[in-house]
């Protein structure tokens, strides 16, 4: 028997604007009871689309969800909505992929050894052996899946053998320095987290810091996005900033950077799993 | 005949927490084709008090203002709410008091003669005769209450005589180095917004950079806030901060500061005259 | 007879790096007891040049400055410096070119008439009608020569005369919309300081915020920076941000964009004018 | 024998402000073909002091430090100085105390195993058991020293005899959550940093986040220090703060709190680690 006990269902949705989406909804969670503890919405008045996030107790909800999900079906084929429901008591599976850098990858294991997230990290996918030993500490799986330009399609076969034997929910590239192919990124939409060392669209690709150093910006940046088959141009989530100045040499822009880098991937990981995040049109909804 | 093409209203509300606010609410916008262009709620679990700004277009609305009020007045009273509804067409009157620093008036002024703003400015207060020039030259009228702690009561008469004369909305203090007694300040609850030149509750009163160049902090501040009866502890509507070094002067403090002060203070305006906020036990909720 | 009471010369200096030149240079005004109240030396490792902002007090020094730029011409040959001193006392004149945006102006004109600057401002140039009340109302020259692509080269030659005759030492763009070409950039190395509405080298050329919000950033800025040949890609002088969030139209961006400019921009303008920066490889080092 | 390749020494300098005091300074360095690579100075006209760090390359410098200091110490009386000498290779040695929160101990440990920082951490001390599997499996040694008001006193002799026999240079308080007493704090004078999870001086003392989400502040803080008597009184070494809005509870307020803590005491190390911090008058001069 399941325990519905402080447990929450949060429904995501979009649409086409339209007058009574909100009092239709809301309606609808009336009718059985369900106490709704949060509800966000927001409507793009250029694209007169319509987003909401709404939270609800299940304690109490007198439907069951499967008749529920029938229910809510007819009301979004009448708005033409796209919707998704997520339940806070699920243990999101997410899989890790890095390289040699190792300040993201401590960063998300002291978070999840201390249980900062509702996470459960099966494994994690470097290219080098570097952060083995880190991994191996912390009693994870790690798998070393070394990668070519001549066997780059076969390893990521691997890959996503890998993520699928465990059920990956969430794919998170730690400062993974590998470019994924459409292949494996068109099975998760949305589901893969990147974090690129500049304040995008600002320095794209390779060595971000050098160009900026180059280029004698006074503050430097980190950005945390979804990826998709385009470099560094999938929908961002969360981007932060910090003041640099001449005195400071490329290595210094790195050191500095380093701090940004693990804060806003652990911030865009949050919110992911708070199912607190829409994309639409290359472009996040991030609900508070 | 009024216009009410592009024209709102917008609801704020306050009461305990219940289930079936949100839906009770926006059914009956629905009954009367009220179009909600934007729903924001927020529930403080702490307090067990749901607070709600609800803005709708009143094109279109299928009952008259006056009907409604008394519709609402029902479903008020069954939920034990407080609320009030505001017109975005509705032209805020601002009376400004100053002393003798510019920064902040020069700032208003150039906002409002900007029209950046849905507001009328009927006059400006000040307990010196410096600033006078610059508000004439904005064609505005400036009135000289001198006050000292003999005549502090007769002349807050004065001015509140004149507030009341100009059907003043809002009263800013843009840095008006005077306390406000309660008198006057009780007249106009949540409607006097003050600035105050450091990151309260840090360094209240007088001198604030002194203080804070003293304790040698590292960041400097600027709040607004309404005002109380208690100095500089009334709600906080916004605040910004800077940083600063062992290298910078006071006077160097005061100079950053400034172009806080001007920027937090505008922003507290603003907030103000889009109904964004609301007050609940002496904090702010401050919608998007 | 001039005072010297208070007053300060600045020499800044660049040169290739070399063991013994700050204590050459402190001999130098050792022995004329010069009394250095600011010195500020950066080496760039990298590019092995060494730079220096040094700053004394006249009161006191034995030596007339003629006869120490000869001493001083000797020093400099010895280690292929560049350098040029300029006077605390020096009132820098400054012309101010708009097109219809306000923002700026206003702000610029509140520091010139509180007196924040040692500045003359001889005259405002436009190629629009718009702004020519506001100047006019603070006393100053309004001079309108509209540009459009066939007369650009006789308007910018007509602005460049302008210039010429009123000694301007300094060009400040405030949101001038037009770009200058090489004819007039080349005059003014390094004295021509534009403010450009977004996060350089993110986004250049015109309707940034629109190509912010397309691309969904969470942070927007501003930049200001030396004015070549090459648009908006200059010596980058400061930048500041703020964040943004899908709640947000481009209208709203726009609204908090120009809060960002117009601090950018008189940061810069200060900057300049204290004799704190250095442009060296396209990059500035700018002293505190 | 000694390497001295890029390796360095650091002089600190405080005295009262003369004329004459950098070009003396510079000429002695000269003198021995001391290879300054960088030089700051900075001067606090309000107190009439003068406070320098300079950073020389020990290769090809002619003289022995023994026989540098003698004639430093001649120098130093001539003008009054407070100077300390520091060498770039010295490892320095850091204890870490703890109690139940782990966030810093994970940052702390993981830019130790790095390499990030020339340190040794000989020793963690506890007044809890809670983090010394983390503490362990990082090889270090952790010693468990519970303190109540009865063995205070004697418990802390053991902390001050651990700290002795493990040569310790700089003692961490990573939310370690307990007073020190004067006996020991006075036997590190500037070298022991705090971490206090507040933007002080607002909040000093126990639960600040709370406080702070009482107040309604909308913006939240933390403050690097080092210790004195005086709780949460020491000299501010760095500060920094982030957003927080009505929508967050105290909860949130801790999580986002936590982020900041961990940058802001890395960064205090950082800055003690490279001889950058001089203590004057209960402020830091931080040099860049």
């Amino acid at each position: 028997m399941e325990d519905n006990q402080n447990s929450t269902a949060i429904l995501l949705v979009s649409c086409p604007d339209k007058v009574g989406i909100v009092a239709e909804m809301t309606k609808l969670f009336g009718k059985y009871n369900g106490n709704i503890i949060n509800l966000e919405q927001h409507v793009d008045a250029e694209e007169n689309m319509f987003f909401m996030r709404l939270e609800w107790q299940l304690e109490g909800f007198s439907i069951t969800m499967e008749d529920f999900n029938i229910e809510l079906k007819k009301t979004a084929e009448e708005f033409n909505m796209n919707w998704e429901i997520n339940y806070s008591r699920h243990r999101c599976r997410m899989a890790i992929l890095v390289s040699k850098q190792a300040h993201c990858l401590y960063d998300i294991l002291s978070r999840y050894e201390s249980g900062e997230w509702n996470v459960e990290i099966p494994l994690v996918i470097s290219n080098h052996r570097d952060l083995e030993p880190i991994v191996k500490r912390h009693g994870l799986e790690f798998h070393h899946i070394p990668i070519s330009k001549e066997n780059k399609a076969e390893q990521e076969e691997k890959e996503i053998a890998l993520l699928r034997e465990h059920n990956i929910d969430l794919i998170v590239l730690a400062r993974y320095m590998q470019i994924l192919s459409a292949g494996l990124v068109d099975q998760y939409p949305n589901r893969i987290i990147n974090i690129h060392h500049s304040f995008l669209p600002a320095f794209p690709g390779a060595r971000p810091y050098h160009s900026a150093y180059e280029r004698g910006v006074k503050i430097i940046g980190a950005t945390s996005h979804y990826v998709t088959t385009e470099l560094d141009a999938g929908p961002i989530i969360d981007q932060d900033v910090t003041r640099v100045s001449h005195t400071e040499s490329i290595k210094d822009f790195v050191h500095k950077g380093k701090d940004l880098e693990k804060i806003v991937l652990a911030r865009a990981i949050r919110l992911h799993l708070q199912n607190k995040i829409l994309v639409c049109n290359n472009k996040t909804i991030v609900f508070k």
